[in-house]
């Protein structure tokens, strides 16, 4: 499980502090914070307990984020050690899809040089289409893929958004280096709230070892993050939370 | 409003009897019930109150409809006098993606000679992504075009199911003259249920005119299907649904 990065909202029942101690005692080695759980310690509690940062999320929203915020996470992102911040690049606010995808790349236009100095590398992470109105406009790898190549950026692979994507294999083969983050949970049928119900691995039917392969084939071997953004497992104890994803990736991963 | 069909799944609290009577009443001209409200005498109360049916719905769900099915559906849609069998081509049970499709395309193949004796046209109609695994493992309109040139058969573009993707605009123009309906209703936030939270166009954030445009430029110039899954319109009455229908639909056109 060396390759296991646990991404914090899926224990966001625990504070920042709790969930390094919960990570360290288990035997985590990555961990993947969100900046809601933050505070000025957080960078100097994660190094004593040993734990590395696999990406900070996140940036973006560019239509309704607050001017600095997102040089902000950039700095932040580099404070942890990360040298990955997720971009979650907004919803579509009102009917005018174009306009918002422009935005979007303008943002991201204007947020890369204070990345590169900061030697921070952003991630497009394209979303589930039926999030468009909720959180992002930007809903298939090939246009993650389309933005990141034309401003030289990153993109962040998240099974859970991408698998069902007649194109996701042959796209995942294009973005090559590009593939800064591989994220892991499960779908599952009836689909629920759209925002918080993924499951655990092996739960669902999304074939996480073909799409691990194919990331694997396009050269990226970094960490693997558990991100599981669910109602049912916020309301267990977070240690709980922790037993259930380790044992989980590492069934995955044999 | 001479081009407004309504589906009748839009105002599934009525029998069919009711609808077409309601839809009658209200001056509506085209009607597209699905196969769950007709029974032997449908054909003629529809020709009796001279309303015109522009598509059933639905033929589909390969891996699991029973033998025969869907060749029945084929015959009730000729006894119907349309042309047009709409298939929702079928969920993913397992993790298997690949095979998912390959038996919706095989079963397409084996149906098409019996629409063909029958002059009943096949609408492939891409769902959205989110509804993968609950009706359909064809998810995007470029998909759907790729089995129908295949198989030469048609398509459906209901804007609900397609109007996120980057690539929407462009496949409709490659679709011309293989589309067979032209669904409307609107996309609202919170999305909610994934099955029935569809709204009133006019009500959420997909732009339908542009959508018209792109597919009457792509030459169809048919019957517009109001097709609306909502809990929220099952509970009022039939008649003041159809009441805003046409409100909607003539505001839509204006």
């Amino acid at each position: 499980v060396s390759r296991l990065s646990l991404n914090l909202i899926t224990v966001d029942q625990w504070s920042l502090e709790e969930a390094v101690a919960g990570c360290a005692a288990a035997g985590i080695e990555w961990i993947a914070p969100w900046r809601h759980q933050l505070d000025g310690r957080s960078a100097e509690a994660i190094r004593e307990a040993g734990l590395r940062v696999s990406s900070l999320c996140r940036g973006g929203f560019f239509a309704t984020a607050p001017p600095g915020d997102n040089e902000r996470a950039v700095e932040e992102a580099a404070e942890l050690g990360t040298d990955v911040l997720v971009l979650v690049c907004g919803p579509l606010l009102d009917r005018d899809l174009r306009t918002a995808r422009a935005t979007i790349a303008r943002g991201i236009e204007a947020l890369a040089p204070h990345a590169e100095a900061y030697g921070v590398r952003l991630g497009i992470e394209p979303l589930h289409p039926m999030l468009l109105s909720e959180r992002s406009a930007i809903v298939t790898l090939g246009e993650a893929l389309d933005l990141a190549e034309r401003l030289d950026v990153g993109v962040i692979v998240d099974a859970y958004h991408v698998f069902w994507d007649p194109d996701v294999e042959e796209q995942i083969g294009r973005a090559g280096g590009r593939i800064l983050g591989f994220h892991v949970s499960d779908w599952v049928t009836p689909a629920g709230d759209v925002v918080a119900s993924r499951a655990l691995m092996g739960d669902g039917l999304i074939d996480l070892a073909r799409l691990q392969r194919a990331v694997e084939a396009a050269g990226y071997d970094g960490p693997i993050e558990v991100e599981v953004i669910s109602e049912a497992l916020r309301a267990l104890p977070g240690e709980e939370v922790v037993r259930a994803v380790v044992e989980r990736f590492a069934k995955m991963q044999s």
